[in-house]
């Protein structure tokens, strides 16, 4: 790339503090950039960063004073959102995936009655099985499997090796990372004597508009019914989620998280990293489940939990501040129980002494 | 489908109280259930879900007293159990899955002196290497990888792109799900000077008759000898099992559980979602590790455990319950301290005015 | 096999104690050892196994003194490390893994201007996008995918249906197993009025020299920049490293490891398993996670770390223990609270028989 600083305020919105000439050679981090670089400062937190970056300019939320390094000054693309600003920057001038082109390899195989959309993208090695439908402009990358009467919307990214298994629905914009594996059998039994048999799952998944699936991750189809992914939710990396699950708009599931079967994920919640759902709860809407918590009830909306189980977070912190103080506590009440002790020897002693004139009504200590 | 409920109660073997009559045309949930399918309760804990569900009938484990909504009664079918039976009717009218046909796709490559069962199906780009064998009617669906003298027992699914390396074994009717991988090399290295020498990994892994296997889970052969999976035991998605572990007849194996090496689990155990055993330890017989537990060392048979470290389930409970009444309790020693200081204050003063009188043997407090 | 245990010993390095004629015919554990195995024993701890095994030579770290099991002398192998004498033995005797052979098989889709080493395999089912370039001797398992000018060293292990996606780098004898997924996008997202807005992920990931990548683990590539795994680093199964973590050289990551995104981990450092790290700390070298344990800021250099947030490993043994001993305590407190009730009646009623003569200056106990 080759663009002066005035073209990328133009792209991205943004007014320019500083010499609006400036060449812009490259994109990166504040902390890898070296000199020609556009980067940005999303997070106050790394404001020191400002000073040590060899970047040339840098989008900022708001202007930053007399922000010189190494004795030339950053020229400050000031924006409404820094990471916003960045990702528009990378998507119009940063290097391009490079997708299967439209059409289908000869390699792939296509099933019966499958229909394809305008412009799609089948790569090598790729399986569509009868009956299934890929919409307009969407790109599957090679070696994946689309079961039996499946149907992907249009813009949709499939990346190599993702197994989307029979009869199920995924909607316009959806983004399957590789090795993603939906529509597998949940995990049900009916137990009989010891023995495990399998009940059948015959339900399908849903993945609305707009959701995207982490690398890994396993997504079971549902008993009966369905297990849905609400618009414009985002899973990370090697996510389960089990039979029948629901989960509502706009939510964060990040890497590693289990939601047992039933459970219900109320929109724009955030399950932090390796947190788990246990079955048949409610996760209100707004909702936070911080890292590695383990929710076994239901959480209200807007509510933020933590620990295993999760419960209130400054309830949580309160208990984790008192258990880091516990064992001063138990040392307290060793100390407090030899002075008791100690009391309680001085005093009988006292009342033996006063005893002569006796009459009190206390209970005497034994 | 299109059937009476007698139809049905024959099939599961049930007692219909209501219209026998009745005509099913679907199968769903309770929770989800429209006019005229059949669903099921096997919880009583969702017994409410009765009274607002759509359903024309439902199987139970005992009759329902004037279950009628919307204006009309629900027929009930009274079975042992509607867990297992529902799986009956969903076998039988529910949706079927689409494998591939039998005989051999023409795209995929069979190796030299592979054995091929009566009836097998190999689906599209699966590679079968030199030497293994695949039983009877074994589905073997498309991209899967079936690594040199591995066999295949009868009746098996293996669905896509599941990866089967080498001199493994597999019994009959086992189903592995989309992603598994079976066979992988140990996590085993001898470090010397810091740097990690790869261990070889020579083993087997030896899977018997009736397992299933979850999408995505990973299972690691020997160093030498051989992992074990024993008949029946189901295991869930994204599980991780070392090298040497060997489970026992009939367990459960939730998802993202994670087993060290040389582990050995007895049969009819339950490993809970997200929950760790650590490496050469013994978990006994129908034992119950629960969710997100960590296991560091042997459980007896029968026991429940729970806890990072995990320890017996009710002294576990009590210490949750303990530590959440801990702040209560610092607050209270914070309060006796105070008071006993007050104490030994007024008791010194009281030996003070007692003192002339004087001659007790007590301590004094210093 | 067959050879004298003196040829055995010639491989080692060691020193026979015992019949070095002694004729070895296979390799095994102690504990699954049959007549004729030559086995081991690393772990001081399994030292009454000698008494029990079948083995007919074992490799120790010093002479056991008299090990005579079921009649017969056990003849010993004194070596400087048995665990690695060991994977010598298997190295030269065990069974041979069968890999695709040198060349490309037909059926393989070979991108443009792909450039392959020396001597390099490339299994059915592959696809190497253009500009790839692969060093000699490599081998690429079945079903892998190898993205648009991602380079791959020399002497490297890539089992089946692996993804590595566009523009990485793979040094020499790298071994990446089963379903693994290097290069998949980060999960960044810009959050714009509760919407999330896909932030492009366009870095990539670097993979060092001897790195070995457990099956299904998923490695993201750089928003902007690298994601490095340091030479010499081993990582089992089913671990996720986000975007833009460092990790140097010589680490241990245990199977079920989360990191988030831009961690740094120090050289020789040991995550074990299923422990989860926060995103932007930094682990110091050979610091130590112990299993299951959430890092949430930085670990010092050496620092062994436990717990839920991590914390120094004795200080959280400790609380671990006083949590044990809380019931206790609360029991305890209980009492006291009781004395102290006592007392205080006690010398209200004492206080008040001194009254009349009056006149003390403590405060009265209200």
């Amino acid at each position: 790339m080759r663009v002066t600083v005035r073209e990328l305020a133009e792209v991205v919105g943004g007014t320019v503090i500083g010499d609006a000439e400036r060449i812009i050679t490259g994109i990166s981090s504040l902390h890898e950039a070296t000199a020609g670089d556009i980067s940005f400062l999303a997070n106050p937190k790394y404001v020191s960063f400002l000073s040590e970056t060899r970047a040339a300019a840098v989008l900022v939320a708001g202007e930053q004073s007399g922000i010189t390094t190494r004795g030339s000054e950053i020229v400050q693309i000031v924006v409404a959102n820094p990471d916003y600003a960045f990702a528009k920057v990378v998507v119009t001038y940063g290097p391009k995936a490079v997708p299967p082109p439209p059409g289908i390899h000869p390699t792939a195989v296509i099933g019966e009655s499958v229909t394809l959309g305008l412009n799609v993208a089948i790569g090598a090695f790729v399986v569509v099985c009868e009956g299934a439908s890929i919409g307009d402009n969407t790109i599957i990358y090679p070696q994946v499997y689309i079961g039996a009467h499946s149907s992907i919307g249009a813009d949709c990214l499939i990346y190599p090796q993702v197994s989307i298994r029979e009869r199920l629905s995924l909607g316009a914009r959806v983004i399957v990372h590789p090795g993603a594996v939906i529509g597998s059998d949940g995990f049900g039994y009916a137990s009989v004597a010891g023995v495990h048999h399998k009940i059948p799952q015959v339900g399908t998944v849903q993945i609305e508009d707009d959701v995207e699936i982490g690398a890994n991750t396993t997504i079971d189809r549902a008993r009966v019914g369905r297990t849905r992914i609400g618009k414009g939710t985002k899973i990370d990396n090697l996510v389960q989620i089990a039979h029948n699950v629901e989960i509502g708009e706009h939510c964060r599931i990040v890497a590693q998280v289990g939601i047992a079967g039933s459970t219900r994920i109320g929109k724009y919640a955030v399950l932090a990293g390796q947190c788990g759902i246990v079955g048949h709860v409610t996760i209100g809407e707004q909702a936070v489940v911080t890292a590695m918590s383990g929710v076994s009830k239901d959480v209200a909306a807007k509510a933020v939990v933590r620990g295993i189980p999760a419960i209130d977070f400054k309830t949580a912190q309160a208990q984790e501040i008192a258990v880091r103080r516990l064992p001063g506590t138990q040392a307290q009440v060793k100390e407090l129980s030899a002075k008791v002790q100690d009391l309680e020897r001085q005093l009988t002693e006292v009342l033996r002494r006063l005893g002569a004139g006796g009459g009190a009504g206390g209970t005497p200590t034994p």
